[in-house]
């Protein structure tokens, strides 16, 4: 039985997107800075990228990371899985080659439900942002939780916890994996006790 | 020469004290799972704790921070070296055994020349809370950070990056101790690029 994943880069300070997001700078001002470690890090940085793939049978993500990610992932639109985006805006499926990205207007459980059954027994990864994030945690829908810590104090931005995720979830340490580029931290979500 | 540190144990959603804070709660709700690697940790844990008074020949700290460790402090006022507290409201020195607290109002350089003075060579450890944290890294006064990272997403609290750090403060990685309890993170503050 696939497990679900939620995978996020930030920075020390909590921070998944620069400030001043634009459609010029959609990560906002420096928030590529954040993503490195994925494109020039080392090889142990490598390996971890290469982990958000590997037992993914599908990816749910936000609608404002849809749109800020479309673009950049080209035109076989990178995850080369079935995606469903949560959205309060009703669209229709967008296909990028292999990869299609399917709306869902109604919750993250709804999102959730149909990434399951697409995903067929593999992992689905809740890729982000911010605010689907959370909805996934307060929902207690996350089995692991994966933060790539990167070293830098952003100071502004979009933060990652500036919501409610529920009120004290326990997790437990699963592993670490240190790089000079970013501190990947993988823990389980534990059940409420 | 010392150097500056500062050091504090948070959530990994970057809480520092529980929601409610109050003085039989003065961490807030559920405040205490964030100190407990100290007191009921690992053998790995317990070693970190003591990094924390190695080479430390002084302190400084928060007015909320003193007025929330004084008493569970206990009669030696635990640290045993000069404690500088950065407040608004001047008041007469505290002396707890060999552990005296001088009140410094005219902000936190001045806290950190005392404290250098006080420290004889040795490195200042600046304590929290949240506020006098950010404060030091914004005025580019610490030489290294360590984040005591606790495996809880506490959802509500006080937050430590809740306000300006500076301005994308670039950080290094220089070391990581993960138990159980807490992954424990030591970065060195870079200058600005």
């Amino acid at each position: 039985m696939g497990r679900v994943i939620a995978e996020i880069s930030m920075s020390a300070d909590g921070i998944v997107a620069g400030p001043d997001t634009s459609t010029e700078h959609r990560l906002g001002r420096d928030g590529d800075l954040l993503h490195e470690w994925m494109f020039e890090g080392t090889e142990a940085d490598a390996e971890v990228a290469a982990r958000l793939f590997d037992g993914a049978g599908a990816f749910v993500l936000g609608r404002s990371m849809f749109d800020m990610g479309v673009d950049p992932w080209g035109e076989d639109g990178t995850f080369k899985k079935p995606c469903f985006v949560v959205t309060h805006r009703p669209a229709e499926p967008v296909v990028k080659g292999p990869t299609t990205f399917t709306f869902v207007t109604d919750g993250p459980e709804s999102a959730l439900r149909q990434a399951k059954a697409a995903a067929g027994g593999e992992n689905v990864v809740v890729m982000g942002g911010g605010t689907t994030m959370r909805q996934f945690l307060r929902a207690g829908l996350v089995d692991e939780l994966r933060l790539h810590v990167v070293p830098l104090l952003f100071g502004a931005g979009v933060r990652l916890f500036d919501g409610p995720v529920g009120d004290h979830v326990r997790l437990e340490h699963a592993a670490v994996t240190e790089t000079p580029n970013a501190t990947h931290l993988t823990y389980r979500v534990l059940p409420p006790a």
